[in-house]
Formats: C-alpha cells, sequence, structure tokens
C-alpha cells in the first residue's frame, strides 16, 4: 500500500519506520522538498522510502497520515491541496495544543471549562479535589482487577487537601494516585469519563478502570 | 472522621460504605431529610450511618463529598449553604453529563471542538479517523509493555475506513483497538493526551500507555 505522511518529526518518522517495516511504500512529506529530516530518513528507508512536499505525500498515498503539529493543520491541509485528499483514509494523529502558557500544554480547541472548575468557583472557601469521576461505582471502594491496579487521577488547587485525598485514597484500596495538577484539570478528568462511558458501550464492559502501563 | 456526602444514588452510596468500612462516620445527604435511599442506608449502615438533608450533611462532615448529578450542583450547593464548606476539603466526584441528546452523553460543559472535527471539515470529502494520538510516538509500533497490551481508542464518521484503520493497527501491533464513535469524539481523545501528558509530568514516566483493566 502507497502511503502519504504529512509531518516529518518524531511521530512522522515514527510510523514511517512502521510502514516500511510492514512492507508499505511511505512518502514522507514536508513543507518543502528539500526538508533535511525527510531526505534523511528516505536515504535511511531504502527503496520504500522517499521524501517530497506535503502536496506530494498527499497525492502519493492511498492512505494519508496527518503527522504535524495540530494547531497548523489549516496551513498544512491547504499547502498539501484538499484535492488530494478526496475519498482517502486520513489518519489523524494530532493534538491541537497550546504551549503558549509554557508546560504543560492546555488544548487550543473547545476546552474552555469544567464541572470542577464551577463547584470550585462556587465553593470559593473550600478547597475542592476533583476525584472518583473516572471510573464507575462498583470500582470506587477497594479496586480489584486481575491484571494489576488501577490508576486514580486528581487535581484541585490545594496541595494539603490533595494529600489528604490522596491518603484516603490510599485507605481505600488505590495504590496508584496521581495529583495531575490544578482543579483546571478536571476537564480532562471529565473528559476521561466520557471516554470511560464511550468504551463501555463499545466493548460492553461496565467494569473497567484506567491503568496507565509503564515501561 | 466525620464524612458528609452529598447524593444518595450509587456513587454516594458505594463512598458512604467505603467511608463506613473504614470507621468513619457519614452523614448521607438527600434533597430532603426524608430521602429513602438515604434513611435505608443510614438504617443498614448502623451506628456510623446517618441520614439528612444536603445542609445537615454539608455542615457535619469535616470532608464533604459531592456525589449528585454535575448538572445540578448550583441547586445542590445552595442547597446545602456554601457556608458550610468554608475551609474544608470537599471530594468532587460529578461529571457534568448532558443526556439531553440521548446515550452516549456529552459534556455539558466547556467541551465545544476539536482538532480531528476541524480537519474533517477542512476535508470535507476525506474519511478521517483519530488515531495514535493518545500514545507516544516510542509506542506506536509494536507497542511492548510488561504488564499486558494497551489500548488504542479512535473515531471517525467512516465505518469502513475505521475497520481499515483498525487492520492496520493489529499489523502495528495494537491486540486492542476500541472504536469510541464519530470524529466529535475527537474532543476526548485530545483531552486524553493531555491526561497523558499531565501523568508523565508528574510521573516522569514518558513511555506510558493507556489500558482499561477488565474484570
Amino acid at each position: 500500500m502507497k502511503v502519504g505522511i504529512l509531518g516529518t518529526g518524531d511521530v512522522g518518522r515514527a510510523l514511517a519506520k512502521g510502514f516500511v517495516t510492514l512492507g508499505h511504500e511511505v512518502k514522507l512529506g514536508g513543507r518543502d522538498a528539500k526538508n533535511e529530516k525527510a531526505t534523511a530518513w528516505a536515504k535511511e528507508a531504502g527503496a520504500l522510502g522517499s521524501a517530497g512536499t506535503f502536496a506530494d505525500s498527499a497525492a502519493f498515498g492511498e492512505i494519508v497520515v496527518l503527522a504535524t503539529q495540530g494547531t497548523a493543520y489549516e496551513s498544512v491541509l491547504s499547502a498539501a491541496g484538499p484535492q488530494n485528499f478526496k475519498g482517502k483514509v486520513v489518519i489523524d494523529t494530532t493534538n491541537p495544543l497550546d504551549f503558549s502558557k509554557g508546560m504543560p500544554p492546555t488544548l487550543a480547541v473547545g476546552h474552555t471549562d469544567s464541572g470542577g472548575e464551577q463547584v470550585q468557583r462556587a465553593l470559593p472557601e473550600a478547597r475542592v479535589v476533583k476525584c472518583f469521576n473516572i471510573v464507575g461505582n462498583v470500582s470506587m471502594f477497594r479496586p480489584s482487577y486481575p491484571d494489576g491496579a488501577p490508576d486514580m487521577l486528581i487535581c484541585g488547587n490545594d496541595k494539603a487537601a490533595k494529600e489528604q485525598v490522596t491518603k484516603l485514597l490510599h485507605d481505600f484500596g488505590w495504590q496508584n494516585v496521581t495529583d495531575l495538577g490544578a482543579i483546571q484539570v478536571s476537564r480532562h478528568l471529565e473528559s476521561l469519563c466520557i471516554t470511560w462511558v464511550l468504551y463501555g458501550a463499545a466493548t460492553g464492559s461496565w467494569g473497567h478502570a484506567l491503568k496507565f502501563l509503564r515501561k
């Protein structure tokens, strides 16, 4: 199969390597045809690899992979030529990350508030900790799974409150508790609830719980 | 410790049971003092359990747990009395779920668009599949973890495109691929990227990958 990959960074090259390893032809596309990363990669990849512009890659691919910076999609797709995508499968690997306020990034698109933030605003003198919202109620106390211990992810603005809740979570049987930051992180923990629900709907599983596998 | 739990549904009662099992005193609060679920629970819980209104529970607790419907927080906190939360740790377990358009629910707060949707709008004749955006590039091809196989979650509007990408993912070494729905689900997969980043920042791990543990 012919695969066009737009984006010559780590993601683009990691996927390019995967496709070539499986015997697919890959054209790695950058903003200009002489992109150093793309030409160096093509040389290393051998007969199945080549380099080109975004438009070259999009035209080449039976499947096209979008692996540029997420916030650059407009200029990338414009340069690639929307006509080159007609009817094709496009694998979108991107995230619209906003680094303008430093690390960690936020999402540049569509994530503007959360229930956790609303509760904290409604109770300015309380110390709100978002917790337990990413699992079903059957798993909240003494969660038990054959394949390991799930993760509880929490957030909030008050460090001592989060430490107290973390101790409580240990008492509740949660071995792995991670504090992800301020109450704004509720945007992502509440979103994770939807992901949990959609996974349940797709698989018929309703007792599942998240774990981050580690190397 | 004295714990006030606002909300008499499955979550409130699951957490109430956990706290009582650990020897804490729990007052389970409902909208009115004669809430049947709360009084039945209190009877069953024994000496450590009692029932009351939202305000009774909030005043009682050294820690207060918010376990009502997420979208009802304003009326719940107003009934509970914001003065009853002053300086206290408040565990917010809620999600602002909007069921008005049926199942699956969406978030009622702050989630309005995504990069994946933008890309699909920019390429109306392409069949965009969101994929690979929830893991680091080192895990994209032949992911390998000592504690099991991670999950790849995808979404998009075209069923055949998602089936083709799923086959590709199997070739790439992803054993567990779940289609979570239409391209709008990118809101949650992109949010999951931020959760992934925050977990990495909190733990120093950068090779992690999500798995939903199953019973």
